[in-house]
């Protein structure tokens, strides 16, 4: 991933991407095939003078590397990560740093390891999360949003616990289903036949992901541990519901069921196919406060609200304002509504 | 799929393909998109003179359909179906029809309903299910295995139970997996957040399959309905140790977890490369008694040994000859010692 995003940062004209790896061989490759301008031989000398540090790491070395990051860096540096799950990170930043540290994860398609299998235009249209704390400095979250926008991403702010109830909905769960569904189709014989030599299609579907990188799924799971066992009770309610239909030979409880999935694949398809993209600028009266930029971008994060641009107005010792950029009327005029019931005047610009 | 087997049929040679269906503008449409070459206004019209009937319903309608097709036909006409699980069928057909019906399932792309659907090359390299009982006369099993050979699909013998079986474990349960997941994933909303809109590529995969077609699809999980449970219960066990291993924070089981299922993928990757297509004869010496091929053809499905061709010599008052064709050195001799130790004479074609 983090060779992705230096393929990416330098080809949308960053002029400086310095990398360091405690493996010197994988920095001298990431030259080599483009994912870095320079490799250095300690993380002090590569992050010397950095707007941004990126920390990319497996999931459980990422506290530690943060720390060593903070101990060689000023306070004007902001520092961010690429970890999958988020809560436990954002809670290993001590209240110093918490000032200069926003946690990140975009969401890519499949998660390849190695610098050479990095892929440059592996951003354009993701999502990629970001969880500000009320402690992050405001202009230190745009720089980081400016960073995203500018690989073609899409910045959503969310809440770290939120963040990491989501992952596990609709990333650590599914790959814990999968696993789950190819061992039990390896290892049941009726009559003595392999049922994993009848898949079909839609079972190969459902069996993509599973068994990719045994460590790294199993620390990623371990790094979500609360969130994906309590979605994984859950599922298994769910699970337990259908059987209990089957049992009494329940028709209707096992139609709606079936009905219920696919009116939830009719809404997904609709949100995936809705694509008013015209920008709608939104112009937010903001006080001279800490948490104010954070409130704001969580709270359009968490309705879905995609932030385009934003840019803060150089400010009086009072207040400011606070630009936000959204595409399609609907979800301009919904943001402004969401950020006045948070109790700040905005105004659709042109209005 | 009765629309995509006509067409697949004609395309064949077939010169009569006769059609039925209770409303008739149906039959009229499966006349026009070439799906039969004449549709009858009565069953009794349809299938007279009819060497294979093919009973294409919805599933808890075929039992009804087989006893209305009995009473109208002779017994040189044998009868198969395509419903999704085969015991409950099997089952429902009285002794004296044993002898000329043969359950039938062919695995294709998706389930589609209505004849314009329908696609003649969907079952090329299929795998067709058949489910002979001892009963069946074997010259009919072999009038339906040469059926589904012409239209380009694999015949696999197996036991209905089997099947039934087998089917729970790679479509019925994967479908309520996919069905639930995002179901859970549309009514779950950490922050107010609907899960689902954070859905990627690798959840839209696990999610292909459901909500298709409610009432279908119930049907299929209630006529498939023990197996479903007991496949379901199973499933949920495993998915209860990896909730265990994550209360624990035991990273060995969560890697041996995600490695059983890499484990897995790589077998059924090898299993679907494994390519050897050079023909075997494998010539049998059959007693004159029911059910030696049933037992055959079953034991061979069962050992995932694809029969590519079969034909029963003309046989004396003692017995006769069965000729099977398999692909693959290693199959051949395979299929030959699991004839053997069923305590029939079999012999490599050219030793």
């Amino acid at each position: 991933m983090g060779g992705s995003l230096g393929r990416a940062l330098i080809a949308a004209g960053v002029e400086q991407v310095r990398g360091f790896d405690p493996d010197p061989s994988v920095g001298a490759q990431a030259v080599e095939v483009g994912a870095v301008t320079s490799a250095h031989a300690s993380l002090a000398e590569a992050v010397a003078g950095a707007q941004i540090v990126v920390v990319g790491a497996p999931i459980g070395r990422i506290p530690q590397v943060l720390r060593e990051v903070f101990a060689v860096t000023p306070p004007e540096c902001v520092v961010t990560d690429l970890g999958s799950a988020k809560a436990a990170i954002v809670a290993s930043v001590d209240e110093p740093e918490r000032a200069r540290f926003l946690g990140g994860h975009p969401i890519c398609g499949g998660e390849r390891s190695g610098v050479a299998a990095g892929r440059g235009d592996m951003f354009t249209g993701a999502t990629w999360f970001l969880t500000p704390t009320p402690h992050l400095r405001p202009d230190l979250y745009q720089r980081v949003h400016a960073m995203v926008a500018a690989v073609g991403a899409r910045p959503v702010a969310i809440d770290a616990a939120v963040h990491d109830e989501l992952l596990a909905l609709v990333s650590h769960v599914p790959h814990v289903l999968a696993s789950a569904l190819i061992e039990q189709g390896a290892h049941t014989t009726p009559g003595g036949r392999e049922a994993l030599r009848s898949a079909g299609p839609s079972f190969k579907d459902l069996t993509r992901v599973a068994g990719s990188n045994p460590p790294l799924w199993a620390d990623i799971f371990l790094s979500n541990r609360q969130a994906v066992a309590v979605a994984l009770a859950d599922y298994r309610r769910r699970l337990a519901e259908v059987e209990e239909a089957l049992h009494r030979g329940d028709r209707d409880a096992l139609v709606a069921f079936v009905a219920r999935a696919a009116e939830a694949r009719e809404h997904l398809r609709r949100d995936w196919e809705s694509g008013d993209t015209h920008p709608w600028r939104i112009v937010v009266g903001v006080p001279n406060q800490p948490g104010v930029l954070s409130e704001i971008v969580t709270a359009l994060g968490h309705a879905h609200i995609n932030i385009e641009d934003l840019s803060l107005l150089p400010s009086s010792e009072r207040g400011g304002e606070l630009w936000l950029v959204v595409h399609g009327e609907q979800a301009a005029r919904q943001a402004a509504q969401q950020i006045e019931s948070l109790g700040y005047g905005a105004r659709l610009d042109g209005e």
